[in-house]
């Protein structure tokens, strides 16, 4: 499904999450922590929790129906254009993790997103992040505008600033 | 540079390796272990070996002139098709590696390789693998004749069967 | 929980999968492709499917109640000693994959796995791997007995030779 | 070599580099781009970087005779604490990279760098962080003093405020 042609289905689905709702309880991925993910430290290497974060960013966009792929045929692409994380207690091996995406604001090639880690078995925040993700043409790396599905999407469930 | 018409640099560039000094002295790629590289069980990590031994493969088909992302240009991908790799004793934090890569055989779209990872220290053995690689169309994803500068490469650094 | 004074529990969870049932369905994880899977050709990049899989032997283990990072502190490490994958279609971008783990063998310090890699959509078999993973001391790094609940569940769960 | 014991060594080896000359040329690693660094949207995955940049802070500390694994076996661990990052121009396949790393400022038991990644063909900044780094006790992960030879090195060789 194009993005750009699924305005109307994500009319439907972004209905179905009030403004108040999505406050309270941002979405949230449920992640395991593989020994894949950890370093000689014994912890999880650092530049993971980007990943982590990138994986959520992508569930949310996914539970109003957009995939990425279909983004990549029509010469759309998202990249990251800065990043700020704080680190805390780190994860390890096995910890059942939650990381959360909050929209916090978006212009009209780029989206703000407030994100955090947490270890479910004592709900402790791990580490949080604000990050800015543009939207590019796949071919040219040059911005475009957002489509305007993801811009509704961003108008309907970001906090109010 | 396409692949497709680096025939004579090519014929050039292997002209200067004899087929004795190859078989004698593999291609060898130096290479660092990293903390990012490691697990937490305190060595690095399986799966590793074979992004070590890629980064060979690369390095190898570079030193006769030929660069990856030509390739993709041209439609020109190559992928692994089958793996067999042993393990020894594990590779660690710091540690100093080289990387040998041997073609040792090939057809009309694929390749072979013998490749081993050595501890420069005292040039133990720490893991060896045959590996075969496909020519692929890059859009389609079918197999593809290799451009004849690789198979002329090939012809000329294989060791004898 | 120490895998070594966990016989007991195993006991019971083993009950409950008979060994005919086991052999028809193999344990299974369902897995999403990210974009931190894939490169530049467009597809997941090859070693990523050593890690689906060893994540699919972690989830096999846990389903019996036994998490890795006990066994770390019991200085019980596993470690892959050889492996031997074939790939065949390329596992891509948002594609929802199983990847399944079946014990087929195992000796005093080893254990053998059978490993498929499916695509949901159209339960196409995308790779598959034999993997032998072997039991060593953590600190030393040396060979040791598999702990008598792992041995015992895998006299339990492999198919018939 | 025990980085605890080092200190002789590194007075020595510090004593190499004259303040300004490492404020105008700051370390800088050379690295290549490997097929295993970029995603299906043709780049460098993002957090990719993040590694490019450890990979220059460790060679800029074995640059003055001091190794990780040492200090693994000291007790000693370096974990990022904090890390902001822009991007610019995307890093592609085959492209030769130059990472820098300034220490600029360092307390009891942290230390903080400016890194940038540089694209050797036309010298353009790919990406940029501040990043700092603290020093932990491996076994409790508590925030420990950083050891002597490294306080030294940082007093040595950071640009003045």
């Amino acid at each position: 499904m194009p993005i750009s042609t699924s305005v109307s289905r994500l009319q439907i689905l972004t209905g179905r999450t009030s403004l108040t709702e999505s406050a309270v309880n941002p979405f949230s991925l449920p992640l395991r922590v593989y020994i894949e993910d950890t370093d000689a430290g014994g912890i999880v290497y650092h530049a993971k929790y980007l990943h982590y974060m990138e994986r959520a960013r992508t569930e949310w966009v996914r539970s109003f129906g957009v995939g990425l792929r279909d983004g990549l045929s029509d010469n759309i692409s998202y990249v990251v254009q800065k990043l700020s994380i704080h680190y805390g207690v780190p994860a390890k091996l096995d910890d059942q993790l939650s990381v959360t995406t909050e929209p916090v604001g978006f212009g009209r090639v780029w989206m703000d997103f407030r994100q955090r880690v947490i270890r479910v078995s004592d709900q402790k925040e791990l580490a949080s992040a604000d990050v800015r993700v543009a939207c590019i043409a796949l071919d040219s790396g040059r911005p475009r505008r957002l489509p305007p599905a993801m811009a509704e999407l961003l108008a309907h469930s970001h906090k109010p600033v």
